[in-house]
């Protein structure tokens, strides 16, 4: 049984809720099925399949027109749940003309799509994520595709060895405190979390700059894998104080939201934000413009590792001793995937 | 028994006569073949294979000389009938030595091109445009590439009804005039006709600027199919002064020429002409830009609509009302391409 | 038995010394192979695959590091023997940590590597090029990327009768005295050479402006063929004065070598060097800038060619009198790949 490329029920971010504005749509592939996200002039989001049923034409090229989304082409008009509404010049409308639908929910400002069995999705499994709404937190997003297949990016995010040679300019910081640093895995019910500490350590430049420390500090970061988002949160506290006590409030917090979802087998949407507890300006533009960078070379290096392995996918590879948050993330898909393969098959 | 991407045993427009000017050549691909165009040093154009019998080099990289076109590479040379007329330093020429040549005809400002059996290519069944030379008409001329199937772009073109949509800001007019417009269709012996009428209807601006209406008209708009070229005749006359019963000269008339001649099996050459009898300053400059500019939007269209056909070709499509005219020429063209097919097999 | 796209076990150049300095890293394919060519901190070269054991990384994309290059993802270390010398936080290093080293040999400018049976790989067969370390030459070199398979360069380079045509406007001269031009082509132990001799003949304008003739010359033109270089002496003498029984001291020399490695099935590395025995001021420019331009000229023919052969791959091709000494080397080269092909057989 070979396995799939996708998790398929599973609810993917599908863009940011300011992606789109009342009015307006916008095309984007997702598990290699063309989407049409659009807003009704009622502000409701929807997303359907972006193809016409007439003539094949992209739904993304036309217009939203009250609460239905117009093809351009010859006119057909289709609501939020993919019924058409309207077919020019002629009085019945037959029940195939319609496109699917995807589930598509709206919460804490991101929207997150269904691409797999309708009938599955249930809005209570939507991941939450309650930072985007935590006055304590000020945050910005970005979208960056990434010409990588998805799970090169959950590999990238969930083993952080790679920060002292990749980003040794701008995240990095000292390369022998890193390889220090033990990393400790943990399979959770529906993930795998790492946890890095650095206890007693120098804070690094950013550190000083955004959060104000003057001594040592007692560093964390905490790594938290579902399918298929990715939590991050760094940080440190004055060394001493209870950071790994759970007491935390009073000092400097990073939180990276990491929604990673499919367009095609080799290229992603990475949907991110980063929030900060610093809220004298909002996120400060130094730490986001710092991550937008750093994420910039991550952007390449999957590109090159994917034209390498899809030039030769069979080659084996090794693993090292840093992998093990990553190991167990693919161990963990793997095993999802086969399930859903598994279900697929009974199901046939 | 699988269909065939296109009729062979048609003549195809292979391009204006005024694109290969005395001596000079230009390499085209039709139904994956490429070919090159040339005109000898006596005005005769001729078609041969673009592959020189040698070692595969272009001969449209190379140069006319006299009644022959070199090749760029080794200098062999090739007459009209596709036979090697020199070999530099080889005084014996095998009768090898030739490349295929296809049957060109050159009239009314047309070169036609035979892409089947050569022997079943009859002069006779050229398709006759005389607008190209009555004195009645002033016309312009293009050559535009679609990144479509040639069986799209006669889609388009026999089914009108997306006109108030895609051009809606050019040739579109009054949305509800199209809608209550009937469209009658109707099987000819070697193609389909569709005529829609509006009579007794407001004109719509362009018809006032280019023919000066100050009342009422009587519209028309006649499309004929033949394998593989659309004649659009669309014009109108002062309301109740005999547009229906064949009197029209002393109206207006647009005459729309459309050559269709596959390149690939999702890249299509689009010649067409405009033409009208308003002869003040010849084709009205405005009346041939909106023309350009209406097809360029309908270029778009195509790329759109081709992209999600070729991702997934057998995903189903509904018909609707107003594809009468696109349906009848698909069942058409369908029987001529079964016919092909079936004559290919007996002949194997 | 197919015959393969490629020899294996012979030499090929990788590269011109000059192309890697001290510390640097270059990313080159050869035979659809990627490989990194660098040059420790010591001066010594190396060529690896140019993918990480870890995550497929390209270490091209990395630095070098003291006798080490290092991946830039994870940091991992490889020696100039492929074996990993450093995996960041781990104390031991697996025997697997390792990446195919390909033996690389450097003498007389260039770099020489084996892309084959590494067992078989022998110094003493790398090819010898004294003329590049011969103080009565001056030469200049570059590295042209060719959009044609390896075999039409060769046969570009053995068939020099496409002179007066793709070269009118640089070296062709005049094209009766080419024609008049017997070639004699005589096949070698391991190679083919192909000789040319225009006695008594008119100096070409070049010959005059860089050699000083002012009478009548006797020319020559003498191709060698090995696998898988091409070593061309075109000069002259004046008339009589030895130039056919060897004494060429006194004439003019323009000694050409021409590196051809496969990059892929469609595409070539061509390293080529002009070594004149003119020394005023080193080489002539307008002799390396003339060549230079020509062989510009040689790789749009074969990009054309290349595309229509790969459009039409079994379509039969024609041979004429002049090819006597690329069809002498293409049949030495396709016993070659019988002969590797079979080995290949009876090993496994």
């Amino acid at each position: 049984m070979e396995q799939p490329l996708y998790l398929k029920n599973v609810w993917y971010v599908a863009g940011w809720s300011s992606d789109i504005k009342r009015g307006d749509r916008i095309g984007r592939t997702f598990l290699d099925q063309p989407v049409v996200l659009w807003r009704d002039q009622q502000g409701t989001a929807h997303a359907l399949a972006d193809r016409c049923a007439h003539r094949a034409m992209p739904l993304s090229a036309g217009v939203v027109e009250g609460s239905a989304i117009r093809c351009p082409y010859h006119g057909l008009e289709f609501g939020g749940d993919g019924r058409c509404t309207r077919i020019p010049a002629q009085d019945r409308i037959p029940d195939t003309a319609r496109v699917r639908a995807y589930p598509l929910v709206e919460q804490q400002g991101l929207l997150w799509i269904w691409m797999g069995d309708t009938g599955r999705a249930d809005v209570m499994l939507v991941p939450s994520y309650p930072i985007h709404e935590d006055p304590a937190y000020a945050w910005r997003s970005a979208h960056f595709p990434v010409n990588g297949s998805w799970q090169l990016l959950v590999d990238n995010l969930m083993d952080l060895s790679h920060l002292p040679y990749i980003h040794a300019k701008t995240i990095g910081g000292n390369p022998d405190l890193h390889f220090r640093t033990k990393t400790q895995s943990e399979k959770l019910t529906n993930g795998v979390r790492v946890i890095r500490q650095m206890p007693d350590s120098e804070p690094p430049p950013t550190y000083v700059d955004a959060a104000g420390f003057t001594g040592r500090i007692d560093r964390w970061q905490e790594i938290e894998f579902e399918p298929v988002l990715i939590r991050i949160h760094t940080g440190a506290c004055d060394a001493g104080t209870g950071a790994y006590e759970g007491r935390r409030d009073h000092g400097f917090s990073m939180r990276g939201f990491h929604g990673i979802t499919p367009e095609t087998a080799t290229t992603t949407h990475y949907f991110w934000s980063m929030a900060t507890n610093i809220l004298r300006d909002g996120i400060p533009d130094e730490v986001f413009e710092q991550t937008a960078r750093t994420f910039r070379e991550d952007q390449e290096v999957l590109e090159l590792q994917q034209a390498r392995m899809s030039a030769d996918p069979d080659q084996p590879m090794i693993d090292i001793a840093s992998d093990v948050g990553g190991r167990h993330t693919r161990q963990f898909i793997s095993r999802l995937l086969r399930e859903e393969a598994t279900e697929r098959l009974a199901a046939a």
